[in-house]
């Protein structure tokens, strides 16, 4: 990245630095995974200090004063237009981690470690008072955080959070788009279930050992192009796509009575390690070769795991893997497999959801989370809120169930407000894709079908991935589908797979 | 470790700096295991490029100027015993940290990283020539190197090459050492093949499937006490003992023809890692808590295999376990077990010899690096005098056989001059430290038979792994066994099992 130019000496200081950033991360990226995957219990202590020790250095450096006037600088410096978008994101980069005081970082981690961890035990005591308590105190903190990104920004106290997952995306955009998906998700649902009702299922028969789930997962995330020389599947308690785009750590779990769930899982994360492991190389370790935005990336992991995942076509390349895994069943049929991964069943846990009642789970958490962090509610008014959109929006009865209602997402204990809205506009993204794709190439779905996905994998290659952050979220997505995020999108893929 | 007393300000300053160390050290060890047992291929490169950028930030705080002051000015302040040592051993430390000019560290790398590159081809292809080509640029920096440590030392080029690995010993003692055993172990070899010529010997039969060797390991690792909640074994082309105290990561390898390698393999690294895993905790980070020295380390992995390893009362107990891995065989009986891990042969490689000829192999190596980094015999010198002394100890002949002969180890090319007395040096103590046991614990082999093995672990802990780097070497060992090191232990070991 740096050349030696003695005109963009500023900016080769900047590109060196966040080369030496990145290279730590690698390293916390490893202990991370290691820790999640392999760690024995009794070295947490020891992990968790090594871990704040590199943060802790990786903070001095991001907050040296010395790269404010390298980032102003670098400004009148003759940068070619990849470096001059590596400069806005290095600005970007820079802002977040200069924001907030130190004393904050420390309270908020404070008090999201001490929420976080008797949540463990709360949730399953259904004990809403004693995890409202302490979670009193993370929010304090998250608003804290709010009011000063908010001013430091512009944009308003909810919209400033937002701002670190989904940079550019408002509240005032948000109340439009889910303002639609109201209107039209509720009745949209009871069709499918009416739809649905009258449809055979035949359930597969256990036991799935798990060295054939195992076998069968990797031969999926082959089929998907996952690169294996460059990344590995392992177990984990909580599944996630970890590690650095040279060598992507993906894990899973399993249990042996089922195994959509963890086949699903594993096709979900290889949309995010496909993307993690294409990002453009020339840049890596730079700001503008980072992926473009946490909607983005859910719309590879959602592009992977409910485009060509609940993809009829994709059915049929499944079925027999799955027969091979496990011994010839009718359950695992093309036919049957696409209905089991497409069967919609309203209920409370988000993470359980389908893709047809998903958005239902999202638009009820940012209709809460976005007045209690501007302050026009407060926590004793969630459960009551929790209870009534549920039932307005799914139809199920969440009252005194705290455990599965307000309780049930680690994201508010840890102080993640701002991010849920990320999950459904990269289910709205992903249908924008393949709807792009399906103007390109007509006849996408035979392909599909025909188990030919190359096509599929060079154009998000093309658009997305080996993009990174080169464009800001609306130009990526006008030169990729022609018109920034319309939601009639996932509107239209729904009601053509389900109704 | 830090108190907050102001009257030890410079020392508690030099064990924040050592403690912080330790933790970037935590994520060095974690990555590096993660590379030989787990990272795919192709993300070596950026897995170099952190590893380098981390190595670099610990480097500059090992060298920061104000740790000279820091050091002088903590010999002043009130310190208690365990600070003195640990400050002797700062002292140590800082002086490897700050012995070389970084112009120096850097060519070594390269000339090493480039001698060990070429060998791993050069060596199968018998390529002297081409081996020693490299290993010339690579002794030149080792010279170098030991012309610096002896002007700051005062000993001998060589003596202060060892004395990185094994403080405190020289060669004027290793002379003396090794030149006692040269008298009686060429006959004793003799006498032992003659004898075991006689005694009848059963192979196992295979194939030895790779899962039940891995859980025979894991009893085995049971059996001598490993704690798995604090550490794991699994699997690389060239296992060893990593991680860090808190948690550490063994490593061995299987092939389903054999299975006594890696188990024999296990048990040693085993020892290794009990030493680690019982390091003084409450000075763990400091230089203090560090392992003695390397013979010291050795001594233990070779209490482990070869002291216990190679016990006929620990074949009772490893007997059922290897049945019930691979199902009865006669050749599975403590009898014949025994004789199978406690066969002689002389031979070429050095891993693969027994502890009964391994000695010569040391000695041999000893008797031409010294020279060879005094400057008193060339490279070119070296095939010739392999030659002659593998015949003199071992009798067997080497001529034009220099892939088992002079090019058979890592350590030359990768600059690791020294090392080698370390591994006779540990079975010389572990030799020691059992002689010592059997004083005060007379019936120490019948408990040995009945798997009453914690006697042993607990005078371990007591007289080695608990002291870290408390006393010197010579004052650790006269502690435990009453006097310093006394090869006549070794001697008396290998005749009264072996003859």
């Amino acid at each position: 990245m740096p050349n030696s130019s003695a005109s963009t000496v500023a900016y080769d200081r900047l590109a060196t630095t966040y080369l030496r950033l990145h290279r730590l991360q690698h390293l916390q990226s490893i202990a991370y995974w290691d820790q999640a995957a392999y760690m024995p219990a009794a070295g947490n202590d020891a992990r968790a200090a090594a871990l704040a020790e590199v943060a802790t250095l990786m903070h001095r450096m991001s907050t040296d004063p010395k790269l404010r006037d390298d980032l102003d600088h670098a400004e009148q410096e003759p940068l070619d237009e990849s470096q001059r978008a590596n400069l806005r994101e290095m600005r970007r980069v820079w802002r977040q981690s200069n924001a907030l005081p130190e004393s904050l970082v420390e309270r908020t981690q404070l008090a999201s470690s001490r929420c976080e961890h008797a949540w463990r035990t709360q949730r399953p005591a259904n004990d809403w008072a004693g995890f409202a308590s302490n979670l009193r105190d993370v929010l304090a903190c998250a608003r804290e955080e709010a009011t000063l990104l908010s001013d430091q920004t512009g944009l308003s106290r909810y919209d400033a959070m937002m701002d670190r997952f989904e940079p550019g995306m408002t509240s005032a955009q948000l109340d439009r788009i889910f303002g639609d998906v109201r209107q039209w998700l509720p009745s949209l649902i009871q069709r499918v279930i009416d739809k649905q009702s009258r449809e055979p299922l035949i359930q597969p028969q256990g036991p799935f050992p798990v060295a054939a789930q195992r076998a069968l997962c990797e031969q999926a995330m082959r089929l998907l192009g996952f690169d294996f020389e460059a990344g590995r599947l392992d177990v984990s308690t909580h599944p996630f796509c970890g590690g650095v785009p040279e060598d992507v750590r993906m894990t899973t779990r399993f249990r042996d009575d089922e195994f959509l769930v963890s086949l699903m899982g594993t096709i979900h994360e290889t949309g995010h390690g496909r993307y993690e492991q294409n990002r453009p190389r020339e840049t890596l370790g730079q700001p503008v070769s980072q992926a473009r935005s946490m909607a983005l990336h859910e719309s590879q992991s959602l592009s992977f795991e409910m485009q060509l995942g609940g993809h009829e076509g994709f059915a049929e390349l499944l079925s027999p893997l799955v027969a091979q895994a496990f011994g010839e069943q009718t359950a695992f049929a093309p036919g049957n497999l696409h209905r089991l991964v497409t069967r919609v069943k309203p209920g409370l846990i988000r993470v359980d959801a389908d893709e047809v009642t998903y958005p239902a789970h999202v638009i009820l958490r940012y209709e809460i989370e976005r007045p209690l962090i501007e302050g026009e509610i407060e926590l004793d008014d969630v459960p009551a809120l929790w209870d009534a959109k549920m039932a307005e929006l799914l139809g199920v009865d969440t009252r005194g169930n705290y455990k599965d209602g307000p309780m049930q997402d680690v994201h508010w204990p840890v102080a993640l407000f701002g991010y849920f809205p990320c999950y459904s506009l990269g289910a709205m993204y992903a249908a924008q894709w393949f709807a792009a794709m399906r103007r390109a190439m007509p006849d996408l779905d035979t392909r599909i079908g025909r188990g030919d996905l190359q096509p599929v994998f060079d154009w998000l290659h093309r658009h997305i991935w080996s993009q990174g952050s080169r464009y800001l979220t609306d130009d990526l997505c006008r030169r990729a589908s022609g018109e920034v995020l319309n939601p009639a999108h996932l509107r239209a893929h729904l009601e053509a797979r389900y109704l």
